[in-house]
């Protein structure tokens, strides 16, 4: 029998890599002659570098860029194992991981950094990207990128406009000229779970704005730029992005891609699914594991175990997922080739408990899962023999 | 399909029925048409009595006997659905759980009462006893019960002795002469999991009868008591218990019952088993569900679990396990035919969660579990079904 362990993090407690070879020891236990291939995997959103950069056998080069405040950080792009997919984490140049709690303030946080990556990458001669977007402390419409790449955003007084998604209400009118014209003959897949519109109360500002630190005041305000910048983009370049669905994904720069780049965007765990050798690897599997720390109703909107229970349903190939918490609302999964959805707790404990034991947890539990999985076929196959032999 | 359900009590939780009935609504969920057969087991301990006369629709009848301490007290012997075996629980009418804690002292106490429970289903006209030996608080060889039945045990000066392990020590004869005739026409199937000798380091006094109460030198006293007993009987009947494995159950009562009565002693799950209608139960069952709160190394010695795993796989019929709490050394039961151990627990909690929770998760764990078993099963069924149409 072959298995395809294809988890994400048990987050706070184990990496992904942790967790498929923990589930590869139970396996091994039970079954000592199957095949296994350990397939760790993030759901596409903050680490799908060092995901796809692992999986692929890539590297990543480090560069200086504009922090989300104006200041200088170390950022990194990524490189997969074929030599020419780039991958850029946004979150990498302008994430919330970057900024102090107290600093956090979407008036002035900036997509520069996130521009300057792609800036460098074309000047080493990539054409392929894969963006990731999520994780992201702006709200800016992504004008900060636009301008690292050459666009002009300019005030009445034909100035270059600042940093931060306050600075949206000052714009005037828009030059594309010294756009970098690389951008038109690269592709860019944006990876994102996000499928809100660019304005309005389902918008960027008012859904992602308070978890980048705007007070309701300020919501208001970074939702009445978006608005503004989005007519002076419909202006200059006759597309509408106000209500496009996926265009308020990481403060608006979704609507940026939309736009000003040749983009498709697709859900985060899809696009990890499609660049690791998955299709490969499920090749000829009996079944795939997969797991997360939490399992519930959430699972089913795109995060690790839904994509990759998807994608193996694709194959007609089942799915069991492990969890260290099983919340309300998992039957939805069983619509996804979802066979089972098992705890790793095998006692009453803490989550400390837990997360300190969670290795030869998933390996007990893997084992146990396994063995209830496939005994019933063995046992199967061994009554057929039996009757045959009568 | 079909699953046949055979918990234990979820101890200080759920009782045994309670477990079935939530295993059952579980496997619902997973297989509405599939066919369920509820059968709560215990495992021939305490609640011995209870658990037969509930699997076979049978009866009990209240009477008056002496306690533990000699006080009289309200007690009952049981009658199977057959309307002819008698089920007698020792613990009653001699055990533990009729003392005060601070009472209990095995110098005291006597199987007397037991014995009167056995008298009167004699006179009640029943000839075939199942002797459940559980709980016990006593440690004086069955004495009580023999003198119940008509035995005379005197002393130098011709006087018959007292209740309890402390007054072994005067027996100076045993005169069977009075000894209840009825015994040796009826049938005694002892149910019990003790397998140690009557006196020495493993017999009754030292193993058992610290937890009846005794210091150790009360221990060293009942052992030479015991001891001394074994002579005198020995010297009546010329038969020697003192090393006899199994002589040690209940406090030495299994040495009675093996010298005294025409007895067979069996593991307690077994006597259960057999008198449940398990064996008809299980014809035709695809899968066998069992389970208990706590499953450890203890399980594979003679626990519910353990009996079941075992009877299912004399038909080649597998077993999955279900438990609160999963100990160390549970790898022994796959060679019972246990397919997986898996607890019932599906997140972090506290055993107090996990206690009022139990119907709920014990439900949703069986639900998860049919699934991992049966899917593969079904699944491979349906990939045959499409290799067909090629």
């Amino acid at each position: 029998m072959k298995i395809l362990l294809a988890p994400d993090s048990f987050k706070g407690s184990l990496s992904a890599v942790g967790v498929a070879l923990a589930m590869e020891r139970g396996i091994k236990k039970a079954f000592p002659n199957s095949e296994t291939i350990c397939m760790p995997i993030g759901d596409g959103g903050e680490g799908t570098l060092e995901t796809l950069i692992t999986a692929t056998n890539g590297i990543t080069k480090q560069i200086k860029v504009t922090g989300p405040l104006g200041h200088e950080i170390m950022s990194e792009y990524g490189v997969l194992g074929d030599g020419k997919t780039c991958i850029i984490e946004m979150a990498k140049a302008s994430g919330l991981a970057l900024v102090d709690e107290k600093d956090l303030n979407p008036l002035k946080t900036t997509t520069y950094g996130t521009g300057e990556l792609i800036r460098q990458a074309l000047d080493d001669g990539y054409t392929s990207f894969i963006l990731a977007l999520g994780g992201s402390a702006t709200n800016d419409g992504g004008v900060g990128m636009l301008q690292a790449l050459g666009l002009k955003v300019v005030d009445v007084r034909g100035e270059e406009i600042g940093y931060g998604g306050g600075e949206l209400a000052k714009v005037h009118r828009i030059d594309a000229t010294k756009f970098d014209p690389r951008i038109q003959t690269s592709t860019f897949l944006i990876a994102s779970d996000v499928e809100n519109p660019f304005v309005g109360p389902n918008g960027a500002s008012h859904v992602f704005g308070p978890q980048k630190g705007a007070t309701m005041d300020m919501v208001r305000t970074l939702d009445a730029n978006l608005s503004h910048w989005g007519d002076c983009v419909e202006n200059a370049t006759g597309s509408r992005i106000h209500d496009v669905k996926g265009a308020g994904a990481a403060g608006g720069i979704g609507g940026a891609f939309q736009v000003f780049f040749p983009s498709e965007m697709r859900r985060g765990i899809d696009v990890v699914i499609d660049h690791i050798g998955f299709h490969k690897a499920i090749d000829g599997a009996d079944l795939v594991i997969t797991g997360e720390g939490q399992v519930d109703d959430q699972t089913a909107s795109g995060k690790t175990p839904m994509g990759v229970a998807q994608a193996a349903q694709s194959y007609g190939i089942p799915t069991i997922i492990l969890a260290g918490s099983i919340g309300k609302g998992i039957e939805v999964l069983h619509r996804y080739g979802v066979v089972s959805v098992n705890s790793i707790i095998n006692r009453p404990m803490t989550l400390h408990e837990a997360m300190e034991n969670a290795g030869e947890l998933i390996e007990f539990s893997t084992e146990q899962v396994v063995r209830s999985y496939f005994c019933n076929h063995e046992f199967q196959k061994r009554k057929v023999v039996l009757n045959n032999e009568n």
